[in-house]
C-alpha cells in the first residue's frame, strides 16, 4: 500500500500518518518528493479497513493498493493452471475445450431428452438446464424446481452426460448439489456472499458467472470466498458485462479470458449465448472464445427456440449446434487443443 | 408489444407470426409499411416469455415492448405519491425530507450512542448502522450480527430514534425485522429474488437500494417482487451506479429522483455517501438531492472516520453533519419542504 | 510517479529500471517491500511518454501517476475560483448564477426574437442558439451558418443579451468569434485538439462541454490545451455522460460540479437539457445543479418545441422557463447566491 | 416510425398528432390498444427532426424508430460484402485477412525501416505509423508531421509496403492523402463531421476507427457521412470501447465484428493493441478477432517498446509479431481464410 499525502502536507502531518501506520505494526518507507510526500508500506499485509481508515484522514490524498487482495485464487498461489475432474473422466482446464450445452430452463422431460441426445451426439460433455430460474419479473415462470432436477437426473442416467444447473439459494443448495455434477452460481448472485460461503463447503465443482458489472478483481474475490471455505474447484464463466451498447444483450468481454489467465490459475469458460443475446452471433463468438484461450463454452441449445419459455432468441437449434461443433473442432486444433 | 418483421418478409411469413400470436389469445393490428411490416398487439397482456419466443422467430427483426412490466409499483396504480408511517409518527413521502444518519457498521455501543445523540440533536429521525455487512473480501470484518442488533435496540430505547439496518439473507430476516423499524436491502441484493419475496411477507417498511448497474425498470421490478408479496411499503434508495468514471466511487444518478417521480408512486431517498465515496462531496450532493425532490437522505456519520472499520473516507463527523443539516433546512424550504 | 515491479523481480532487474529512470535525470527512492519492490520518483516531472515506456518494460507490473497532468487548470495554480467578465458587466464565477437560455438551433429571426425577449424577461443573461450544428446524420439540417450568426447579432442588438454559439471547426472560428460573446465547443469536439489550440489563441471566453465519455482528468486536459495557448477564460460545462442507463438521453453527472471545485479554479456550468433529454426533468435537475454549486446553467428554450428542428423533447416553453427561474431564485438564495 | 401515445390519451389528442404527421405527407395506421394507442407511419421516410418534434408533444409518450438511419452503409444497399483494392493488388474484404502493423508514431527513419522490414518479412501487407498524433496532453510529442510522412514514403519505396497513417484535420488532408494508401480517422475524430465530409471527397480508402463510446449505429452513420460524399471505400476498425472495467485500457468489443457483418457490407478490422493496452493480450485477441470473422488486424509493433514515445506497453517486438503471424495463419485457415 502506498499513501499519497496531500500537496503541502507539513512534516508533522506526515509523521502523524506514519505513526498511525506504525502503530498497526506496519513497516514504512517515506519518500519526500518535490511536490508530494509518499509513504510506502513495505512490511505487513494491510487490511481493507486499514486502507480505508487511512484514506479518511484529512492529510491524505489517496491510498494506492499494490498487492492484489485475493490469495488462493491468485496465479502466484499455484503456478500452472488448475485442472480438475468433473466426474466420469470429464476434465476442465486441460487440453480439451469443454462444451456445455442445453436450454436455459428445464421445461419438460421430452425437451431435455431431445436436447441431450442431440448435444451429446454433437460432442458436448455436459448438459445445462435451469430448474430454479432468476427472473426479473415476479410474474414470470420461476422454474420447475425439484421436478426439473428429477428430469435432469433421468436424462443423465439415459445419456451419461454430466449435469450443470443453477443454485439460487443456500436453502436449496443441498438439493441442487445432490443432482448436479457442477453447481452454477448465476450472475446476479456473484456477490451473494452467504451463498458463496455455502458452496465453499460442498465437494462439487462450482461454475461462477461474472456479475453484470463486476471487475475482474471483484470476480476473483467472489471465487476467493468459495475457495477460502475449502472448495478449490471453481470455474469462472464470462457471460458479458453491461455497457452503453444496446445492440447486443450484454457486451461479451472476451479479453477477460487471457487477462484471467495471467491473474489466476482457475479455468475460464465463456457463455456466448448470454454474452450476445442473439443466436446468429453465438457461432462467431464461440469460435473467438476458443481462439482466445477459453477452457470451455456454455451454449444455449433448444429444440424449438420459438417455443422456449426463456432465452429463445439466443438459443441454437440442435442442427446449428452440430454445425458449430465442427467449426470449433477446427479452431481448437489451430490453437493446439481439442474439443 | 409491437413485432417488427424483417425487411422483405413475405405475406405468408407475416401470417405465420400473426397466427402464433393469435393462438395465444392476443388481438392484433397488422400495418404493412413500405419497408417493413409491423404487427401491433392491441389486446391482452403479453408475457415476457411470449415476447422472447416471438423474437426468436427467424422472420422477426425485433420486438418492442410498449407497456411497462411493473403494475403495483407504477404511478398509474396509485395517483399521487405513497406516504407511510415508519413508526412513532415519522413519515416518509410527505412534506418533510427524512434524514437517516449513522455509521456504515455497528462497531460498539459507545460508537452508536455517541453517533445517535449527535445525529438526533442535528435533526435526523432514523439511525442507520449495519450489523450484517456485505464485504467484497472474505477476510474483512463481516459485522457484529446479533450483538450489533442488540446495540441498535439499546440506542433506540435511549434516544427514541428509529432504526434501519440491512438484512443480507432470508435466514436472518426474522431476527433483523424484530429489531429494525425499516429493513434495508443492499445494492448487491437488489436482484436476490428469494430475499425480495421474503421481505414481501413482512409488515415492516423496506428500503430497497438500487443495484450498481440496474436500470430504473429493473429496480422497479425488484420493488414489484416485494409488493406482489403483500408489502406495499417500499422506499427506493439511489446510491450511485457504476460507470467509466473513477474519480468518485460511484456515479450518483440524481436524475433518477425526478424520473422515478414520473414512473412510480413510491418514495425515493438518496445516499450521497456511497454515491460519491468522498465526504467532501456529501454536502453538495445532499443539497442537490433535496433540490431535485428526494423524499429523504441516507448519510454516513461516524464519530471518528479515521477509525471506522469501513467507509471512513465517505463519513461525515458529527460536527460536519450538524452544519449540513442547517444547509439542508434552507434548501428544503426553498423547494417548499421542511426537514 | 511510482513504479511497481513485478513480484519476484531480481535486484538487478530493479537496478536496470532505476538506471533507466536516473538516465532521464530523475531522482528516485527505492522501497523494497516483502512482496513487491516499488520505485518512487521524487524529483523531476515525468513525461507521459516516459511513464508509458517504463510500463512497457517486462520487469514492471505497473506505473502509478501521482501528480495530476494539468497545470494551468489546476486549483493549485490559482487559489480561489476564477471569475471573469463575459462582456457588459455579465460575470461568471461570482456570487450570481448565470443562466444561458435559448433554442438548440437558430431557425429564423422570429424564433430568436421571440425566445430572446422571453428569456431576457425571465432573467437569463445570455442567449444560446446554434448556427453550425453537429448532426449524427449527414442528411439532417446542419444549421443556418452565417445567416444564423447574423440573426444572433441582430437579436443581440435588439435585446442587449450576450450571445453564445458553437464553433465546430477552425475554419469558421474567426467568423464565429466575431459574432459570439462566448464561443462554445461541443461535446464531440472536446478532444478536437486542433480546434482547442485555435480557440486558445482568441480573446473570447470559451464554454467547453464535457465529452460524452470523458473523465474529469481528460476534460481538464482539454481545458489545458486552450489555456496553454494563452486563453485563460475557460468555462466547463457538464452535459451528461454515456452510461448503460437509457431512460434519460445521458446520465447527468452532477457530482462533477463539486468534484471540479476541488480540482480546478475554472467556473462550472450545467446543461440539464442535454443531460436528461426530457423537458420534465430539466426543472428538478436545474434546481439540483444550483444546489450543488454550479456557477451557471445552459437551458434549451423554444417557443414551439413541437416544431423545433432539433431537441424539441428537451426544450422548455418560455412560460415553463419563466416558472423555473422563479424556483431557481429561491434555491440560489438558499445556498447564498443570486440569479 | 411508431408513435406511442400516453396512457389515457383522448381520441382528439390522437387525432391532433395524426393530423400533424399527415400534414407532413406521411401515411399512418392507428392501432387503439386496450392500454395505449399506437400510431404507425407506414409510408414515407421520417426525418430525424420530425421524430424529435413529435416526441416533444405532451400527448406522446415516445417514438420508436423502425428503420435504420443509414442507407449507403447498410447491408441491404449491397448484398454480399464490399471488397476493394488498396493498391498494388492488396485487397480488403476478400478471403485473405489483411494485417497492418507498425508503431504508434513515426519517430525516425531507422525505427521505421527496421519495423517495416520485420513486419513485411512476417507477412504484414500495410505499414502503420502516425505523423500527426492526437495527444491528451498539450505538452506531449505531437508527431513529426510532414517529416514523418516523408519517412513513410521512403520506407514505402524501399519495402513496397502500403502505408496507412492518420489524418487529424481537414487542413492536412491533402498532404496526408498524397502520402497514404489508406487514410486513417482516429477514435476521437469519429464524429468530426467536417473531417468526415472532406475524406468523403478523396479517392483513397479510409480506415474509420470506432469512437470510444459510439454505438454501432453512430459508427455506421459516421461511415455514411463519408460515403454520402462519394467515397465508398470505408473500412471500419473496432478498437475497444470505454466501460467500467479498468484492467484493460479499453474493452475490446469483438462481438461488433459479426454484428457489423449483419448490418453493413463494409469490411471490418480489429485493433487489439488499443483494444487491450497490454502486449501480452494482443496475441490471444488477434487470434480471437480472426476467428470471429475480422477482415483484418491493426497491430502495434515497435523495435524497442521500452523506448517508444507512445503506446510502448501495448506494442509487440518484431520477434513476438512474427510468432503471432504464424499462429494467425493457423486460425485463419481453420475458418476458411488465409493471411
Amino acid at each position: 500500500m502506498i499513501v499519497v499525502m496531500r500537496a503541502g502536507a507539513a512534516p508533522e502531518e506526515v509523521r502523524k500518518v506514519a505513526d498511525q501506520l506504525e502503530g498497526m505494526g506496519l513497516r514504512l518507507h517515506i519518500s519526500q518528493g518535490v511536490e508530494r510526500t509518499v509513504i510506502g508500506v513495505i512490511g505487513g499485509r494491510v487490511e481493507e479497513a486499514t486502507a480505508a481508515a487511512i484514506e479518511a484522514l484529512e492529510e491524505v490524498e489517496r491510498v494506492v493498493p499494490i498487492l492484489e487482495p485475493y490469495k488462493l485464487a491468485s496465479r502466484r498461489y499455484k503456478e500452472g493452471g488448475s485442472r480438475f475432474d468433473l466426474g466420469g473422466g470429464v476434465e476442465i482446464g486441460g487440453e480439451k475445450v469443454l462444451v456445455i450445452a442445453g436450454p436455459c430452463a428445464v421445461e419438460s422431460l421430452e425437451q431435455m431428452q431431445q436436447t441431450a441426445r442431440a448435444v451429446k451426439a454433437a460432442g458436448a460433455r455436459l448438459l445445462r438446464g435451469g430448474a430454479f430460474k432468476p427472473r426479473t419479473s415476479p410474474y414470470s415462470f420461476q422454474g420447475m424446481e425439484r421436478e426439473g432436477l428429477e428430469i435432469l437426473a433421468q436424462v443423465r442416467r439415459e445419456t451419461g452426460l454430466l449435469i450443470t444447473t443453477e443454485v439460487m439459494d443456500p436453502y436449496n443448495l443441498e438439493m441442487v448439489a445432490e443432482y448436479a455434477d457442477v453447481v452454477q452460481i448465476g450472475t446476479r448472485n456473484m456477490q451473494n456472499f452467504h451463498l458463496l460461503r455455502e458452496v465453499g463447503r460442498i465437494k462439487k465443482p462450482v461454475l461462477l458467472k461474472r456479475g453484470m458489472c463486476a471487475t475482474l478483481e471483484e470476480w476473483l474475490m467472489a471465487a476467493e470466498y468459495i475457495m477460502s471455505g475449502g472448495n478449490q474447484q471453481v470455474i469462472l464463466c464470462e457471460r458479458g458485462i453491461r455497457t452503453f451498447d444496446t445492440y447486443t444483450r450484454n457486451t461479451l468481454d472476451l479479453t477477460a479470458v487471457p487477462s484471467l489467465k495471467q491473474l489466476t490459475h482457475l479455468p475460464v469458460v465463456v457463455d456466448p449465448s448470454h454474452g450476445t443475446g442473439k443466436w446468429k452471433l453465438v457461432g462467431p463468438m464461440s469460435r473467438a472464445a476458443v481462439a482466445a484461450g477459453a477452457d470451455g463454452l456454455l451454449i444455449e441449445v433448444h429444440p424449438h427456440p420459438e417455443q422456449a419459455v426463456s432465452d429463445g432468441p439466443q438459443s441454437l437449434t440442435p442442427e446449428r449446434f452440430a454445425g458449430l461443433m465442427r467449426e470449433l473442432t477446427a479452431v481448437a486444433s489451430a490453437v493446439g487443443r481439442g474439443i
